[in-house]
């Protein structure tokens, strides 16, 4: 069954569109280096429902050890330390298997 | 363009595994319910991250406007009002516009 990773962050008031930009870019050329990556499929809210987060990341995977590798490999790991950490006020995430339903 | 909800919960401490079954199974009956939804996958987190949230929605709708008549529409609405208001700590939400990077 198909794994799925699901983040969601807030960013702080000090990020501004060029950083959230990079970010985008900077997770956009996941795939092509991440061959456990299914499908990437990643974005900035669109700013129509009050107290949303910033953006968020759906991530699908063959298994949970797909994930595991992703979660854990240097480009995705440089990424988070590079324009995720320190730069969030809340993140949310849930994984779970889907299609048994 | 693609235009996706994605929503997560995290459960208050009361709600049981048979509350949350409920809630997959009134879920999993909107989409025939509701026209404008064309992807609903939605599931319980795997529990293999700390911290992470309980329950995550995504819902993929044609535009916009595909995703208010599901926000506003009367079953969608009934099963925030029994099995979602007053069950959760924490609701993260964000919708985005993909396929376009």
């Amino acid at each position: 069954m198909p794994f799925r990773h699901v983040v969601m962050f807030e960013f702080d008031e000090h990020v501004d569109d060029e950083h959230i930009e990079r970010l985008r870019d900077a997770l956009s050329a996941l795939p092509p280096e991440i061959e456990e990556i299914r499908s990437y499929v990643h974005g900035r809210d669109v700013n129509i429902s009050e107290g949303n987060y910033d953006y968020v990341v759906v991530a699908d995977f063959d298994n949970v050890h797909g994930f595991i590798a992703y979660r854990d490999h240097p480009k995705h790991v440089l990424v988070i330390e590079e324009l995720i950490k320190g730069h969030v006020v809340n993140r949310a995430a849930v994984q779970y298997q889907y299609g048994a339903h």
